[in-house]
């Protein structure tokens, strides 16, 4: 399929007014997003809050089912959360680890996650390890077998790494990784915050067991939303870390059953508006194709690394076999504060990825800062090359 | 201060189109909770979902600056959170419980809480004990007292109680709970959920060390927002049960350190429409007075309570010294789900409260379903008897 882009642009409120390049931000939303949450809210304020959620039923079950859709798995393997932090946290905070127990992750993890595992390590003495990068700089496939069948070795209970880490271009070799887990049984928790919208993401052909994603990044969606992905097969082996009268039932004064499928990591309360959004925008990717996304998407970036790496004093920083739509960069006379600083005042919208954020990474390759610009299907080939432009005008 | 109704119901988009009887589920925002989060959302299509949140930023930390007053408490003792369920979870399941601790809790405990008390109790080997009701059916101070000074007991590690519970009318005595917490030193969780935005709440006056609460009940806010209030002296005792990097930064590739306020229990993406509502409701709610919101809703259930109980086949279930604007009743001829549906039908919105909701409560009572009716300020005498009129009409 070939994108429209006129209808593509003339979908994105926002299109016309920023050159937005931080995508794997926090995306512009398209048109049927940004309806769908006002029509909620107002009928929330004209209706009230639990007749407006009875109202929109057909559309959060139908949310549901397009999630499933989108990654490849079953409408009651999905629980709608408040946001990808949330949902990796409701799976990896219920995993059982024991002393001695190994955790397997990659180098660009983001810190988010890391310390998550450095603050469970302590309360429970399992261990974080660190697979190297390849020579490509994307997670060593052959490191991570070596690691897995290890002898004398305590057992590895978890595997969980970034998909697309949140600088860096790369986009890890999921689907190497979880012929791995797969073949050794290990649970593997695939941080998708990055990937899910930006390209085909599916869990049987990557093989993991959990999955965490936004809306708000490449999928276009609402902020403060998101959602969990668990496989069916691995829901006795969470114990999710909190439970209320939606996870739970009760059935006597001191008993409760937990609900049978993945909504058990949900809670009673959400956002409703952002959960509808989702959806919208889940239909929106699907009716555009997740193929023909990634396709323009990655070579807008690919464009955008061309021009910067022309630029006399750029250094564009991205490794890995595969290029994500991410793309990151340094200036030797520009910081990338005042560079990100700078562009915001000429309309064009940034992030800088900092070495907290991916501490392991950006520590080795001595670097504390690097501006990040993604592009995203819905952005011009003009676009770029003024993005270009302006970087060098500086 | 007198209310002036007539600016009230023009604030109030829902105020024409349904008789509003379900505050105690979702309260109709007023018109500035509304624009609040179209406008921000609106901006978040026009300039991206991060370039809106520093816009908002102001905002944002004004929200934090009224919640504490709203309920007497520093703004650094306050985190934004998803809602009051994952609010009261993140204090909850961050504290240390020991085999053969004691966690004490009242009757009319909303099942969410006891159904965490009992995972928690079942991961940890610590003991819930509910305190009976007093001859007027809310929490009897003086059996908790007897509780916390009993001898030979293992000790109790935390007090957590609802300050009004979702049914039964009742308004439980948290201040003198609260002096019991203190004098005996012994952390006090209060879930607000249903009082704030209902009648002053003073987290200073109670005594309590915890607090959490929702914006969307007689707060008038958004769904799918909420906040946590953590006593500073409290930070130290609780182990936030999931970090991120907003949370906790990392300080070297193998260490974090959590950041010193509330907001530690937050992450870092989240609802900001919902928390820009919520702030607005708040500086709404704050402008009225707590006093005078408090009288008129409470007249207004007492109104109501008076003309369901003269209505033949009707028993009204509310109880406590203190009623609050929750209003519960059974009528003899007409299952509560059906009476809510024919009300529905009328344009009138109420809840179903069920025995599974507090399960200790409603099994002593021999209770099933109640037919649950909340006013607000907003609701006028005349809906009040047009209500217990079309009760009487089905």
């Amino acid at each position: 399929m070939t994108l429209d882009l006129d209808r593509l642009r003339a979908d994105t409120p926002g299109a016309a007014r920023v050159l937005h390049l931080d995508n794997a931000g926090s995306a512009l939303p398209p048109r049927p997003v940004l309806d769908a949450m006002l029509d909620h809210l107002r009928l929330e304020a004209e209706i009230g809050g639990y007749a407006a959620a009875a109202a929109a039923e057909p559309k959060l079950e139908a949310a549901y089912d397009s999630i499933a859709r989108l990654i490849g798995a079953a409408p009651d393997e999905i629980a709608m959360m408040e946001n990808a932090t949330r949902a990796w946290d409701m799976a990896f905070y219920g995993l059982a680890f024991r002393p001695g127990d190994r955790i397997l992750t990659a180098k660009a993890e983001y810190a988010s996650n890391t310390i998550s595992y450095l603050q469970v390590a302590r309360r429970t003495g399992a261990v974080v390890e660190t697979i190297p990068d390849d020579a490509l700089g994307q997670l060593d496939v052959a490191a991570l077998e070596r690691a897995v069948t290890a002898a004398g070795r305590g057992p590895v209970r978890l595997i969980a790494v970034t998909h697309v880490p949140t600088n860096g271009g790369l986009v890890n070799p999921a689907a190497a990784i979880g012929q791995i887990a797969r073949a050794h049984s290990i649970p593997y928790l695939l941080d998708a915050c990055q990937s899910v919208g930006q390209m085909p993401v599916d869990v049987g052909a990557i093989g993991c067991d959990m999955l965490s994603a936004t809306a708000r990044k490449f999928l276009r969606g609402p902020r403060g939303v998101g959602f969990l992905y668990i496989r069916r097969s691995m829901l006795a082996a969470i114990d999710p870390p909190f439970l209320d009268l939606h996870a739970a039932e009760m059935v006597a004064p001191d008993r409760y059953v937990v609900r049978p499928d993945a909504r058990r990591f949900e809670n009673f309360e959400r956002n409703f508006a952002g959960i509808v959004g989702m959806g919208a925008a889940v239909d929106y990717a699907l009716d555009l194709g997740l193929d023909t996304i990634r396709d323009r998407a990655w070579g807008l970036a690919a464009r955008l690394r061309d021009g910067l790496a022309a630029l006399p004093g750029v250094t564009v920083r991205d490794k890995g076999a595969e290029r994500s739509a991410i793309v990151t960069f340094t200036r030797e006379s520009e910081a990338a504060d005042a560079l990100q600083r700078r562009l915001r005042a000429a309309g064009i919208n940034t992030s800088v990825t900092r070495r907290r954020s991916t501490m392991a990474d950006m520590t080795d390759r001595g670097l504390d800062a690097m501006l990040r610009a993604s592009p995203h299907c819905y952005n011009t080939e003009a676009e770029i090359d003024r993005f270009v432009a302006a970087v060098a005008a500086g």
